[in-house]
């Protein structure tokens, strides 16, 4: 098809690559299927003269290529299969597709739809790898605050932030919430989240909690001089998630957490160009797995977490980290990361890896991650022997010795709930 | 533990049931991690004085069943492994939590946030039922219009209607568009829907091609006396669907074609219950397959196209066919049917297989379904020997004589377009 090979402008195609599983010989077809089908329907079909006003719409093949044990494979040619996959006749290959960014309108459900709408439904097939292009970028703005911006709202300049999460939310009324906040702002902690599931609208609404928490925010500063921000859940009905967001931050929000798979990408970069929402969106990863947890079906975590919440306008990510339980393995998460800083128009997005992080991890958190990072923390904050107070303390003392170059060891000699903590929960090595 | 057998108001539960691997000895710890963790975050931590505020919160291990070859288990109680599985020490289980509807909010991001936010990233975990119960369903309106809403409208009592497809509309100016649309009502089509691909916002708008089908529309009227309406791609940011729903109602649309999983749940349900969207949604299931595909990750199609569109408030759902290249397996779909079906406070979803219809499958369409369905066809309309009006014609041919009881090849014999039809693709036996 003469199709493929026309000289068109760069960036101004969205490039999906899609895993598949497939005869080899039917790989080519496939592909060529994928591209017209998903674009602009069918083209043989097409009388003459409609061609050319429909060809700007239609998609390009821009590489089939077959992942082949024997041989890797290359780029825009297809490969004789192994031995095995040879036997039952099927392959697995990449096949990558350049789609117009002029199909979209500017929505991320008009990428999703296009890309992986009816394909993913289309037996074995994974979106792995979304190439969005400057031109779709840019159309987006993408992090209204991103790392710098964040660091600038709570004066912290350079080194890991910590974030502790509550124990548990639902039940607890306000009062007993705010003794739960205020004891781990002073322990150090510089961000306090909600929990993902505390949709409360009767005994501790989100615009209760944020009044009765930034007073004891406030408070804390005074004792302390250091500002504590609470990422209060933003929950409710889609349409008035906006003017919800906007009154929580009047009302002294840290951050806003946000359900944002559960919810809708749109929503989101809806919530992120608003002027009058003035504090950093955290996006909370809760139903993203039901997405990118096969390794054969479903789309790379690097999307859905990544690349499209950053273009959605998420300021931070929260995501699994490799150490707890609810895991993603390291080399999945240190791609979502390069998603989240890759080179692009927009802003880059603060990581914050989740699950199982206790004090002994953070050096290692650092060299994986850089100081860029939240150090989010619920169990070993809340289950030091010491109680909540050690528990952030010693997170915050694990993270100023590893920003000064010193070895936890030599730090916890001098700082007794991080020695504590590195005696129940070891070092991770 | 004590909590599981707390006596509760019947019905105030969602029960979600997933399917796990794990070893079988850490099931029973594993559920009640889930059914606490889930919830009240902790309960041995707990001051006795706060246990009795938070347990109204708590969820509910209702059940553990390990599915093994050799003895297929039961609700309640763990069994033994096979070899295999003993061999390796993981076992294939279902386990099944109930929580408190007051954990929610309303909201269907905070159902799929509790039941399978965090879950969904903790690793070979499926959710593969849900039952929602009356309480929860209450909350929600349901379809607007349903299969009779949508029959009164379309005055067509009892027969299977008949929807056509545009083979593409990437590139077409209105006019184009206009006598492809033309050709499909001609032919005898009860609903022409766009493509889910169509986002254009500058040669062809939704609210152009309303405007000129809607004309086109009531010249079919007038020739032939039958009702056409038109299903049209409702896009554009996720604030703005609302108004543009309520505009393209009031231009004359037949039907609001949605990408509900692109968008999310509770804008669906938003737009359900508005009373100036008045004319049937109709789910696409674009994107659909990111979350079901996997046979052990994500969620069951039941669950994603079937019961949460339902509760969310679709009319008609569009789900992959058991018969063409994008498929869905048939018990499957099924499952899915029955779903939009079931016994409920909620009116029934009209259901539309699609991908791969031909007119000699009807039989076997209604046999499956019953006359309750649309027949949703493309390839099999255009594809005609005889051009689109009689691909349209044949089809009705078809659902004529399968609601009168006479076979298709009977039919065929007074009817030149369906036979040329069943030439050409067979009757699928
Ligand atoms: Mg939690
Ligand atoms: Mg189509």
């Amino acid at each position: 098809m003469q199709i493929a090979n026309e000289p068109r402008e760069k960036g101004s195609y969205v490039v999906a690559t899609y895993r598949v599983r497939d005869m080899q010989e039917k790989l080519a077809a496939r592909a060529e299927g994928i591209a017209v089908g998903l674009t602009v329907g069918s083209w043989t079909d097409l009388p003459q003269a409609k061609q050319p006003a429909v060809l700007e719409y239609c998609g390009q093949v821009r590489g089939i290529r077959v992942l082949d044990e024997a041989d890797p494979g290359a780029l825009g040619e297809t490969h004789s299969g192994s031995q095995d996959q040879t036997h039952s006749g099927l392959v697995t290959a990449e096949i990558s597709i350049a789609y117009p960014v002029h199909n979209f309108n500017g929505t991320i459900a008009s990428i999703l739809t296009t890309v992986f709408g009816k394909l993913s439904m289309d037996g074995e097939i994974r979106l792995v790898r979304l190439d969005l292009g400057e031109t779709l970028q840019r159309q987006f703005q993408g992090p209204k605050f991103g790392v710098t911006g964040i660091r600038d709202m709570l004066h912290i300049p350079d080194r890991p932030l910590l974030m502790s999460i509550f124990k548990a939310c639902l039940g607890r009324n306000v009062d007993d919430l705010t003794d739960a906040f205020l004891e781990q702002a002073r322990g150090g902690a510089d961000l306090v989240k909600d929990d993902e599931i505390f949709f409360s609208e009767d005994y501790a609404t989100p615009e209760q909690r944020v009044t009765a928490f930034s007073r004891a925010a406030r408070e804390v500063e005074i004792e302390t001089g250091r500002k504590v921000g609470y990422a209060v859940n933003l929950t409710g009905p889609a349409s008035k998630l906006a003017d919800r967001a906007r009154r929580l931050c009047d009302l002294g929000a840290g951050a806003l957490l946000f359900n944002a798979v559960a919810y809708g990408y749109d929503i989101l970069a809806e919530l992120a160009v608003d002027p009058d929402v003035t504090v950093p969106l955290m996006v909370h990863p809760a139903v993203s797995g039901a997405l990118y947890g096969s390794a054969t079906h479903g789309i790379a975590s690097d999307i859905v977490l990544g690349s499209l919440m950053r273009l959605a306008g998420a300021d931070i990510v929260i995501y699994p980290s490799p150490y707890g339980s609810v895991t993603l393995p390291r080399s999945e998460g240190l791609r979502l990361v390069g998603a989240l800083r890759a080179d692009s128009p927009h802003k880059p997005v603060l990581p914050a890896p989740s699950a199982g992080i206790y004090p002994g991890l953070v050096p290692k958190l650092v060299s994986d991650l850089g100081t860029d990072c939240i150090v989010n923390a619920g169990g070993a904050i809340h289950g030091h022997p010491g109680g909540v107070v050690d528990g952030a303390s010693a997170f915050m003392a694990a993270i100023t010795a590893t920003v000064q170059g010193t070895s936890l060891h030599e730090a916890a000699e001098n700082h007794g709930p991080l020695a504590r903590a590195l005696q129940k929960w070891g070092t991770g090595q």
